[in-house]
């Protein structure tokens, strides 16, 4: 198309709103328009982009044998009752009713659905395994909507649902949709997104994994092993601490520590290092704001979503008065007196230790000499710790973690029975014997992608489309098209590139050729020609790529040949 | 794919609760799951027709140069109080708040989202014309959803937007718009489809288009011409009234009708002909429930949609009273005594009419001989009443209308500046002075037109998808594939077929060939292929098509080519 018919404006300005790049360049591009806290219009260039990751993403689905279906955006609440997360799930579900008092809500996610979709259907063991799966709009009402499209409240997400007879087939499908994944990134020109093994948070199941772009501006951290290359969220990262025991244990010890009210300044009062103490991290329960007091070593931070899945209810930071009988700052595991409501755990990084400062439960007075074997009798330890830099590895027991920050652009869970069961889906095995499938669910979000894809490849100027989601595949320009020669020239061109089948935006503006080059690099079309009457005296016309890669002298006879060429060669298959 | 793994059941019972065959067929045929009232998931094979009128859609608008873009569904109240919609749209229309209270409701159209998108870009005269379209998910809160797709709540509609700077440029695009719809219509197999004038209703505007696809299933009426091809929905079809005058007036005289509750009644008793009576039609307005009297000839109804439009305002049937002081059953022009409030009008149909029965508003007597001009003085006639069978065609003036039930499959609309005036969208024209641009709008129901050219194209056992828009395009029967021959050879084909690019459904499974046929029929692929013992043993495969206008058979040598050529002639270009 004529780059004049284009709807949308660019412009150089960063908008000051755009905290980063990749939102910065849809704005100025003309790709999104703002309309509400988390919810966009897109214009065509990114329309053109999203369509094409969605076709990628279909045929990666279809080659692993789904079948695409669609459920309804907007749901009856009583679907979601059957599985128990219309009571589970918090504020980011819309719900409303309709002009008959009916209860209904908007779809975030869609197990249910399918469950419903097919639980008459999936009755004997014969018609396992399969795969459906949608590409539609969900709404999530989140609390802090984001970074342009990166974290929004309605997007477009492909879901797939799978669903199985044995735990072994869930696994060998589940790699299967792990390769799709794999290739549905390589495909979209995101090589660099890694899997790491993630929390199921509200999803349930056991196994997940999230795929991470690995981006300094991502909102999630990442351990990664440079030695044996495990990765994790680090949410659902094990933190594995070395402990290591002095060799005598010091007496238990009373002192006066005035005016120290957090870790860091008992242990810089005392000269002692925080890795010889003992926090107390208070939280409540969301459900009845009792309290959880939680002892960890005083270097290490609470993985609050380890703590969240060991206690089975959401928790909130402690509001610490004086009717619940806990000295805030001065907290510890000796003469400490509980109400029995209180939930009172231990960080495996305490195990064994010795020679600790901790609390003493007085206010202004802590111990020091604390010894955790000998002196707290009949604990457990569990691991509620956030992997740290420099950390053990899990996997190979090496010191080499390193927390990367990533953006998730797709999850794999394992679900297990979690929705079968409570929705009742069954079938008969070989045998006649009712039982229930096994799911696993798959996601992507397309927009999200695509902006990942953007905030990856991009420089000031604009994004540096990967050819196979590229809006266009080559930009044309007619510099100076008020030059006949130029003028027909390029019109020629531009003809031959489609009837080719060559998907091309021609500026034929009469403007200067800096502003179609600006124009030309927020459009981010990987392949450029410049068509001026400087290239015509040469007898050529001028390309160039978008990454800065390539630039040549295109013979105008074979130009059409050449750019078909470089089409294919840049389009990751 | 293999049948086998299709996923959804199909069956030969016809569900009780679908009262079209469109319904039943898609419900036996495992194309569609109830969700909720009006809500439905869509199985395999409706996806994939879907997906494939979709992209017909798409192409026609992009042939007529429209540009993709995607709008929310979720869209915030603040945009639909700008254009006046937010209160003049009624339970229709789901509007919900969100977790930090704002107003949001679920898009049902997007005139104002289109003007949001484009009205900063769209500043000056060289920017148009333009249009924008989407495909998406829209929701309406239908007060009663029928027949399966034919009136949902939940829908996938193609809607377009165009922007003009004159109204000779609108009509022009109008034109275009609306040879793409015929392309559409064509293309999709549903060629039957016709465009009617019709009533614009709640999208404002003046002129507009409604694409009807004729059944006796419909729930819209439409006049057609027979003598000079005139269409128009009864909504909007002008109604022409021969009024033959007697030559002689009688007296006017009050006669007592003891009994007589209904005009027919009321005739009957006094052995006039219906022609020859008024009857009074009672509402009152949704607004302030003042009363709306309405006169008009006894046979002959109130077109409902001319009296809002003409009142401006929604109405509803009146609840008459004893202290309204009208007198249900007995309400004429002569003596009727009304409240201020009241609004009296008068049907075309009555203008010079003479030697009328009706009523005395007095109970039990109506009077006869009632004579328009002379006994009801200083009156307006405007045209309430329904175009009826043999009608006068307000085109040719011929008693050649005839009435016609269809399903509505598309819209399109000359919107005037409704939206760009009350959102504040201008432009600059040559002058440099500031002008409203004028707006055409254009939608398709995506699900809708696939039930449509279900309900137009079927028999007992199934659907007959035209090629275009068909699930498959070949269904493959292995009749006793536990025959090693048949499973052999059938496996060639199906793997040759594929490797053609030839869409293949196969179906292998060991049932009887009762079973695989209706199975085959209610997937209504065109083409069938059977191999079976029988038929291998004549050396051949059985070729028929869905729609039984094609047998033959097929020599295994060319069955592929035979096929590929058969596609490309049943497939609409």
């Amino acid at each position: 198309m004529k780059l004049i018919n284009l709807v949308g404006d660019r412009f150089k300005e960063r908008p000051s709103d755009c905290l980063i790049d990749s939102h910065a360049l849809m704005v100025r591009g003309g790709y999104i328009k703002y309309v509400a806290n988390g919810i966009f219009s897109n214009f065509p260039p990114l329309k053109r982009v999203t369509r094409k990751i969605e076709q990628i993403i279909r045929e990666e689905m279809d080659k692993i044998d789904g079948q695409e279906v669609m459920f309804p955006v907007v749901m009856p609440a009583s679907m979601w009752e059957e599985s128990g997360r219309y009571t589970s799930i918090g504020a980011e579900m819309v719900r409303f009713t309709d002009r008959g008092k009916q209860p209904l809500v908007l779809g975030m996610t869609h197990e249910e659905a399918a469950v419903h979709l097919v639980r008459e259907y999936a009755n004997s063991y014969t018609k396992y395994p399969f795969m459906i799966y949608q590409i539609q709009t969900k709404f999530r009402d989140e609390a802090r909507p984001r970074g342009g499209l990166i974290r929004v409240r309605e997007f477009t997400m492909k879901d797939a649902y799978s669903f199985h007879t044995s735990q072994e087939d869930l696994e060998s499908y589940y790699e299967r949709a792990h390769k799709a994944y794999e290739n549905i990134y390589r495909r979209c020109g995101a090589p660099g997104v890694i899997s790491v093994k993630s929390d199921s948070g509200m999803m349930g199941g056991s196994v997940s994994h999230e795929f991470m772009l690995l981006t300094p501006i991502g909102e999630d951290s990442i351990a990664i092993c440079k030695h044996c290359g495990y990765t994790a969220n680090v949410e659902a990262a094990k933190s594995i601490i070395e402990n290591v025991r002095d060799a005598d244990s010091e007496q238990l010890a009373e002192v006066n520590t005035p005016d120290c009210h957090t870790i860091e300044e008992v242990c810089n009062f005392l000269k002692a290092p925080t890795e010889k103490s003992l926090k107390a991290v208070i939280y409540q329960k969301n459900t009845d704001d009792s309290f959880v007091v939680l002892f960890i070593r005083g270097d290490l931070d609470v993985n609050e979503t380890k703590l969240t899945n060991y206690l089975g209810c959401g928790i909130h930071p402690a509001l610490i008065t004086e009717e619940c009988g806990l000295k805030a700052g001065f907290i510890g595991p000796v003469n400490l007196t509980v109400n029995t409501s209180y939930v009172v755990l231990y960080d495996e990084s305490l195990k064994n230790a010795n020679n600790l400062v901790c609390g003493a439960n007085k206010v202004d007075f802590h111990f020091t000499g604390l010894d955790m074997e000998r002196d707290c009798a009949d604990i457990e330890f569990h691991d509620f710790a956030k992997a740290i830099e420099g950390g053990i590895c899990p996997e190979c027991g090496e010191h080499a973690i390193s927390i990367s920050r990533g953006i998730e652009v797709g999850n794999i869970f394992q679900l297990g029975t979690k929705y079968t069961k409570s929705m009742g889906m069954t079938y008969l095995d070989e045998n006649g014997a009712e039982q229930t499938p096994i799911m696993g669910c798959y996601g992507i979000g397309v927009g999200r992608l695509a902006a990942s894809v953007c905030e990856a490849s991009h420089d000031d100027f604009g994004p540096i489309w990967p050819m196979a989601i590229a809006p266009w595949q080559v930009h044309l320009c007619a510099v100076r098209p008020d030059d006949e020669r130029v003028k027909s020239a390029a019109d020629k061109l531009y003809e031959d590139l489609q009837n080719a089948g060559i998907e091309v935006i021609y500026d034929d503006r009469n403007v200067r050729a800096g502003v179609m080059f600006s124009d030309a690099d927020l459009l981010g079309v990987p392949l450029r020609v410049v068509v001026s009457p400087r290239n015509l005296d040469e007898g050529v016309y001028e390309l160039s790529s978008r990454d800065k890669k390539l630039s040549e002298k295109l013979n105008p006879e074979n130009a059409v040949e050449r750019l078909k060429e470089l089409i294919i060669s840049m389009t990751e298959s």
